[in-house]
């Protein structure tokens, strides 16, 4: 099947959607993005991403007509539909438009707006239940990573270099402390049951599946720890996962070609796991 | 007059140039750029802009075929005659190419190959003749600024920060020195006329016409010393200017606010400029 996309108010077949090359999110990575899990074929805790998308926004002053959040809900809802997607994620591309190849930008430039679907399994994804193996990488990104930008060619220069030596995603170091991962954000388990994971910051992206698995810890009663923690700390610890859009909660059962814990995948984070699916109501 | 531009193989008109939604080089910023400034109608200094565009490809990994290097010579030439462009810039845009929305690429993906250019006043500038003004902001960017990728949005987060204050370009400084400006490398002139600027590393841009012109300056027996200065450093300075494409030797008047010298245009700085314009030869 030929998917559909949603470009600038149209709903188009892939093949023809196409920008001017003097978009601004093609000149210069103007532009943010934002990925919303679908699953039964319906956005899971949307109001999260969506709240994201207005802060990633604000962050880089691009203004959006106040129709843009209507018709944003409403196209999704329709995108969905016409795809008849039932496993994935939406992705969402807002870019400052089209103009000449100047970084000044007014205010009064039209946006790109580019709504598409990825079809992968999220519920039955198999890295939940066969783990991932993780390699750390030095950040080298820059330091406004809480916007939800294109600026990915660090994250691709990570993931790239975490594939090369056998491991499914990266886990970014700086100063010695482990910021997150290429795209997902990381977490470590202690002896006692804590769940260590950086706070939010300008260091990190504020995960959407992070906020929403902080609540669930809350609501169990889950013991949270919310700081940095390094990658000898991570070695020692009995459970280490990831969480993101596409990977809801993933277990990491070796980090660097070390095995976390026994190297089987952790009874708290199956636990997580398990909850997680369950409060999504698939 | 409607500008001619080169995408994929094919000349077009710029309001026909589009490239697919899903191309990296606008969902992951997964593309290089240059920009070689034209005068008489001929591009200046070409094989230093040639060269730095085989290392940025090379830097993300992202490979050419073998014939992309006597187009890219060719159809660089034709673009400027068919646009009969006598002074500006070209710019040159390879991205890794269209595919899936996943940071993992293949060898085998198909670049996108962008020529365009821009209209502007390089020789008789006024800017050189009036010298700027600059802001300094903290230098947020990534950690391999050598790279001319096309993340370029806190270049544009920082030139509209100096914008809003009356600024026509912003310095940027990490750790208290000044690293580059948001579009040019940045020289200080010592009282005993030696020329300071930051040496060439992972943290700055290489400058193809810093490069010319610390060429220029060695040919002359001028003072150059390649060490990072601090913007207390500058503030004392005599003289101070930047160097780009589209600017050459662009004196710098004030920084922050606090006038460079006498607040007028360095005698050094005038020198220069006149030099590199003889050495361009228009």
């Amino acid at each position: 099947m030929h998917d559909i996309v949603y470009l600038n108010g149209q709903f188009m077949s892939a093949a023809e959607a196409k920008v001017s090359i003097f978009d601004r999110g093609l000149m210069f990575a103007d532009s943010i993005y934002d990925c919303c899990p679908v699953a039964c074929g319906r956005l899971i805790n949307w109001p999260l991403n969506r709240a994201r998308i207005k802060r990633s926004l604000h962050a880089i002053n691009l203004r959006v007509p106040d129709r843009f959040w209507t018709e944003l809900d409403e196209r999704l809802t329709d995108l969905i539909k016409l795809n008849q997607l039932g496993e994935g994620y939406a992705y969402v591309q807002v870019t400052r438009g089209a103009g000449d190849r100047r970084f000044a930008y007014h205010d009064n430039m039209k946006p790109t707006v580019i709504l598409s679907i990825v079809r992968t399994n999220i519920i039955k994804r198999g890295q939940a239940y066969l783990g991932i193996a993780v390699c750390s990488i030095e950040d080298l990104r820059w330091e406004r990573r809480d916007i939800k930008t294109t600026q990915l060619l660090y994250q691709i220069i990570a993931r790239m270099a975490a594939e090369s030596k056998g491991c499914q995603e990266a886990w970014l170091v700086s100063r010695g402390l482990v910021t997150e991962a290429a795209s997902a954000n990381a977490y470590i388990v202690q002896r006692d049951g804590t769940i260590v994971t950086r706070p939010i910051s300008h260091e990190i992206l504020a995960g959407c599946t992070r906020e929403a698995l902080l609540s669930l810890c809350k609501s169990r009663g889950l013991k949270v720890d919310e700081r940095a923690f390094s990658l000898e700390e991570a070695f020692a610890a009995p459970e280490a996962f990831i969480t993101s859009a596409m990977h809801f909660v993933t277990p990491v059962t070796s980090i660097d070609g070390q095995e976390i814990g026994d190297g089987k995948i952790g009874a708290l984070t199956t636990e997580l796991h398990e909850a997680f699916l369950e409060s999504i109501g698939c």
